[in-house]
């Protein structure tokens, strides 16, 4: 499996972020055709205390040809505009694959 | 589920990185108690190319009291050493908790 990996450091204001994220960003994202899954982890902390980052969310597809096509969707690009427009400055975005164990 | 995520920046020498990562870090950290999965992801571009990061670990644990019962265990100890010696530099370690999807 290959996975669209978005990381968001932590929003200056928290329930705007959260306001968004999950009321206009997720269902946009979830529209975007050949995504197998969804999984979205709040960061809560590090082993040191606090931590930079507030939220990852993996996007699962098929392999990376699913992704790119994904991508070029017009739901993938509505996607891609909305996080840009409301996370720009706090998000990387990074493509991964799943080592499987042993 | 609770998880303690290892996001890695580029190592300056991959090969000498990949050698002590899974020959070495791997074997010490799958013998902490409480670990219920470890899902190693390698990171090989972003939507806009190249990426920053390198390799991302996700290390799942029943609940936040396993969690840190587990870093504070001989084997959880000797895997926080042996990461901060050879990719202190590099790594940043969040807690994570999953969000149910609805």
């Amino acid at each position: 499996m290959v996975k669209l990996i978005a990381l968001y450091k932590q929003p200056e204001d928290k329930e705007a972020f959260d306001e968004h994220y999950f009321n206009t960003h997720t269902p946009i994202t979830k529209k975007i055709p050949g995504l197998r899954e969804m999984k979205v982890t709040r960061i809560v902390g590090s082993p040191m205390g606090k931590s930079d980052y507030y939220l990852l969310c993996e996007m699962y597809y098929d392999n990376h040809d699913a992704l790119k096509q994904a991508m070029k969707t017009a739901e993938g690009k509505a996607s891609g505009k909305d996080v840009m427009n409301f996370a720009g400055d706090i998000v990387s975005l990074m493509i991964g694959e799943e080592i499987d164990d042993e």
